[in-house]
């Protein structure tokens, strides 16, 4: 009943607000650059994405027009065409494929915020608070169907494959996240497990793929795996870092919110780590209306070496992302990647 | 936060009740006799099925195993095998096709039951009941990728694209149940569009890549997928029928549960056909709370010739998929498809 109302009332949309679109842009400018050797495939991505769901009736299109805008960072498109770029091809597979990837996420981002009771996401409200959380399970399962069929576009089953056990990946991730809130026990170990789930995978995947429709080399394809495996770790790292970091009115979302929702991501499992016997972290699991537990965490992480700490760990994986890197043939490319190594750690939001 | 709470209590899982369990044994024996020429390929697709989520951590598994038990009439994927005996093959492929398109359903089932607030489904409680909502779509999300491996054992890019968008009907088709409920303006077009998009066209599609796995030849295949979708469209018309049939003890689940939560199905439809001016179906849509509306619009259902109309309509289905039989060779496997039909018509559940 509830969501059916919310779906005839959705007809009102929020629009970005100004400075959103501001920052947006700026942050684009910068990604532009990195982007550079594949920019014109990048477009043609964003064309085909630009096409999904208008032949479907608007009870549908809609609401998935509303979930495909605005563009987010095309970071994982990007990823998967410049991976790419290590072999000779005509790009048309490339750009099917980096239209899944992106898709993928989108997809996954529409379930998990409707999982998250998210309100509003890259500045917008978010499809299910919209339209409603049923309608948005089921928006969120079209654009995972419609996103296998661009793959299937490429023609290779490998790369199929891959695409299938990266969404049972990013599914089991996101159950994980779910199923240990507030849980206190749980290990930096579980942690990195759960990122490698439900980001790094996609990240490694689309990396990957882009190698193998190239027709790259085994070694090649590898090294792009475990570059882009690696960038995909230190990006979630840095993303749990700046959900502790500066006002919420700056970042356009609460600080400290995952904490809030019970989610332990590595400054709170720091925060356990250093003092087992007692914290305001494991406080906050044992009573998740406490208030001041909440506030006592953010201060702890804040005003310790525990954020510094937290990026030294991301450290680690970006090291072993520029190894890999190392391998691949010189070209403007492997530049590219290079660049997007540093600005997944530098980035602000 | 609820949902992890639950998720937590989620240890005491209901069992099913033995009334459910004997009438269940009851009419899987009829079925076993239709299910003959492939009795073996369905038992090996029901080990492949119990085999999934077992490798996965127990936030994961549990959750699994509880939407993929008991298993139901296995109509998807029996179909599927039965369609695959048209053309000499070993059924190595037919097997993982079965299993991919009845985890299609379950996966699709347990995002609906979350959509619905379903609490039972095949007598026990739903996954969405025990775990919460959020719990549910996720798992959902697994189930649906881990079809999409089964679809890729099959090798075959045909068949794994018509999957993909046969997903997206599914999806399509729930997303319009939703947007149109309580909609007294929606025609019998829309309804029988809305269920070929649910629910035919995973029958279309079973029997579709049944055949095309197969190798059989083109117009075999046609016809098959002839017949699936014609069974498809009777099974739902008939499933909405039964919505209305019996007392809510002997189905195990309310009488009239679609319309009282706003889904207007093909008997509602005929009332607003019949008495355009005036009828209960239409001031339930206006006043969605009115129980008066409700009994008064069950009443004129059960008491009038709209539910052996509405089996008429199914009749004009399942005629239209025994023609589509007519042009296969006769085989024990067309004679359990022509059995098939009868049962699906005549089916108390």
């Amino acid at each position: 009943m509830d969501s059916t109302l919310r779906y005839r009332e959705a007809g009102l949309l929020q629009e970005p607000d100004d400075g959103f679109e501001q920052h947006h842009r700026v942050s684009h400018d910068a990604l532009d650059r990195i982007y550079e050797p594949v920019l014109g495939r990048l477009e043609r991505t964003v064309e085909i994405l630009a096409g999904v769901g208008l032949e479907e009736p608007v009870y549908l299109s809609e609401l998935l027009r509303h979930a495909m805008t605005p563009t987010g960072k095309r970071l994982r498109p990007a990823l998967t065409l410049l991976a790419s770029n290590f072999h000779p091809n005509d790009g048309a597979k490339a750009e099917m494929l980096a239209s899944a990837v992106e898709l993928l996420h989108v997809a996954s981002l529409v379930h998990d915020d409707t999982v998250d009771n998210s309100e509003v996401r890259r500045g917008r409200a978010t499809v299910s608070s919209l339209w409603g959380k049923d309608a948005a399970v089921l928006a969120g399962d079209y654009l995972f169907a419609k996103s296998a069929t661009f793959m299937c576009d490429t023609g290779n089953i490998r790369v199929i494959r891959r695409f299938a056990e990266t969404a049972m990946e990013l599914s089991s991730g996101e159950l994980h996240e779910l199923a240990s809130a507030y849980n206190p026990d749980q290990t930096r170990d579980e942690y990195l497990r759960r990122i490698r789930n439900k980001t790094a995978s996609l990240f490694a995947t689309a990396g990957e793929s882009g190698g193998i429709l190239s027709g790259a080399s085994e070694p090649t394809v590898q090294a792009l795996r475990e570059y882009s495996y690696n960038v995909g770790m230190a990006f979630q790292i840095v993303d749990d870092i700046l959900d502790f970091e500066g006002r919420s009115e700056e970042v356009g979302k609460p600080v400290g919110n995952d904490l809030a929702q019970g989610i332990l991501t590595l400054p709170a499992i720091m925060v356990i780590e250093r003092y087992p016997e007692d914290n305001p972290v494991t406080s906050l699991c044992r009573q998740p209306d406490d208030e001041d537990s909440l506030r006592r965490s953010l201060e702890l992480i804040q005003d310790s070496s525990i954020l510094a700490d937290s990026l030294a760990v991301a450290g680690g994986f970006t090291a072993k992302a520029l190894d890999a890197l190392g391998s691949l043939e010189p070209n403007p490319s492997r530049e590219s990647l290079e660049a997007l190594v540093s600005y997944v750690v530098q980035r602000r939001r």
